[in-house]
């Protein structure tokens, strides 16, 4: 494990937008699982107009880590859109180095991405809680790989579920589908962005441990290349 | 994770020299932590003349992952003892590619093998309690690097290790050392070589999970680049 | 570069089909190009009976490095079919796993390559004249990527193409097609079977310098990650 | 080899510097090697704030890859001199960090930096001539290692050495010392920056090639991971 930390939200997203583009001019594909949510804003605003129109980025490919489908309603889910608002749009990524995974082709996810020459990296946050993509305390265990979520397998994963999906009962869906553990272990980077004093807890757990499946951010330590950029805020507890 | 079924020992101990000897030709420096005791003896003496007098090898450097003092005698312990007469002493390897893990400077291991550039593998073995290295159930915990394992860790640990060292009381050590699980799954890749139908239980529940602390090479199925060589009557009880 | 000397044909087709093991039992998709031609004969019957019928060798990948088609015939080439004859056949590799250049795809061979993550290794021989893969002295130039050889290009090439089609005048080819030198170079490590003493003076040449359009395969020093596997008396000549 | 063109000389050091950081960030030691003289000077103060008094970047390692010593003068030559007044200076970059090629020890660099682990980057300019590192026009041979050029090799040497040493007869050297093209091409990744309008001829004939010992960059174009920076200046005559 390696971790940065960066003065505040600005120099983390710094941080990690270079990251991300240190990938992105590879020779060759490279395979990238980036996350949505409020952290990883400024990095995408960073990046889009980096990106947006040059033929040198065309062998990067994009696979989102877990989506909350919209009850009764097709297309993209919850996490795809936002992806789409805040980069594959404002970036102009075309469809053909987008990877979908969504509630029709979950079961197939993992094995595609191997077939695809594995996640060369993972961007992604952490909750307080210490989820990490849709990892929520008591819903996967350390073992698993991609899979579905029943909204019945937390009491409160209905309220979760409904603050995603904007609060409307009509688009409240039954289930999600998320890369397990197993699967975010399986890349071959693991970057984990935390900022704000909110997180400040959970990243102290993390990093001083245990590993247990209550905390299962927790897990993330054991990984052979794992980079932790946090900002001043979220680092004040660290040892 | 990879899993390949070899046919029997022999060709178990084929497959992992070629995957030793692959590492071993590589351009530069290679760090590489290898195991001691039963599994691994054909494996040695398929390597050991290909490797003595070569030149061409003198890049891959050893490193022990655990070790057993005997008490009250310098030198090397159980671990070191049994490499050297396995291999070390058969290939000829010299004193420089050699870097002992003891007693003395555990505390500095692993941040002396990130100084190396990190160990590129580690093949080790598994028993039938799921300890891998010197990670005994009940002994070391997943977050755990480097460590020093006390004899009272475990009501039985004098009785092991007194057969370790060969049944002689006036050399029964008061601890060992060993890589903790954070230590080994930093590696880049883990080889784990299992053979025998007594082992089939414990491959059984190393792949199918869960990972728990109470079987540690649980652990090990979250490693990016595991790869398995089993024998027939080890794979015999997997799906 | 890396050298390694085996002690005769047999130890030296054990080296190889070690190293091509070693690559096929990564964790995901491996892209390898390999060799056809009589140097590897032993070393595909090594591999042969251990890859057919297993399913942990389903995320290896073969592409052609080189194709002589047969004028008037539809199918496979030379290449291509001294490959299926020695390996793909005998191995069982489904043809999903086979990516085919000939005449009609060379233009878009490289960005294929690259789509797909590019060429992990490329097994290959070298000719008495320096020539690897198509590249004969006279035929292409260090900067090439994967490109057509018209007939045209040297004086005897006509009477080389004419063997390598059985001597059967009607299958004479007009062209043939090939990875470049600098496609050849883009590989991430390169490794070179030299067997027979009738190789022991272009292997001192290719090693010892210059790097000359003359010898096209002295080119291949400087690729960061070239692995040399000879017998002893292809090496006979080496300081 | 992949061409990244960037707006304008900030944007170019910008990429440089995120490139840079991505590799100081790595969980083990990384080997670098990077250039003095004027095109990297801004990346250097982009680097330098971030890097001062980090310690997440202690297992960063240098490597200086040419060195003109002064005459008569003991201590660094112009080189590392330079790389300190730019970078390690600033960046209180800790002497055992850095590891020094000069006159004295010029035959064991490329041993050195193979036991080291190798290079894992080179980031270098090129001049307008076609020069890499010291590798000046009929200075060196692509076959060439870390060697010592005499004074003697070119008759207007003597001249460019005298401007490097700040016009003083006095400290004009018989020699300097320099990676030659073999071992640069040996790093794992090559940087080249490539910034002005008077860069666009030899940057144009470096990408389109021949590769040519008279213009010795163009040998660059066939590294397997070769990634140009260029300014929209420098790329103005590329197709």
């Amino acid at each position: 494990m390696k971790l940065v930390v960066a003065n505040d939200y600005q120099e983390m997203s710094e941080l990690a937008a270079s990251l991300l583009l240190s990938y992105m001019l590879r020779p060759q594909r490279v395979n990238l699982a980036i996350t949505a949510g409020s952290t990883p804003k400024r990095m995408y605003e960073l990046l889009a107009p980096r990106v947006k129109g040059h033929a040198e980025f065309a062998n990067a490919h994009y696979y989102n880590f877990d989506e909350i489908p919209y009850a009764g309603r097709s297309g993209y889910g919850v996490t795809m859109e936002n992806l789409h608002r805040m980069f594959f749009g404002p970036a102009a990524i075309p469809e053909r180095q987008l990877h979908v995974l969504n509630s029709d082709n979950y079961l197939q996810h993992d094995r595609r991405i191997a077939e695809d020459g594995g996640l060369d990296a993972i961007v992604m946050g952490v909750g307080a809680d210490g989820h990490f993509c849709g990892n929520l305390p008591g819903t996967t265990a350390f073992e698993d790989r991609t899979c579905r979520v029943p909204v019945s397998a937390r009491p409160d994963l209905a309220d979760i579920l409904l603050k995603e999906v904007g609060g409307r009962t009509e688009w409240l869906p039954d289930h999600y589908v998320t890369l397990g553990p197993a699967s975010v272990m399986a890349a071959k980077k693991l970057v984990l962005l935390v900022n704000g004093s909110h997180k400040a807890d959970i990243l102290r757990r993390i990093v001083s441990g245990p590993v247990e499946s209550g905390v299962p951010a927790s897990i993330l330590m054991l990984h052979p290349d794992l980079l932790i950029i946090a900002d001043r805020e979220a680092a004040a507890l660290l040892p």
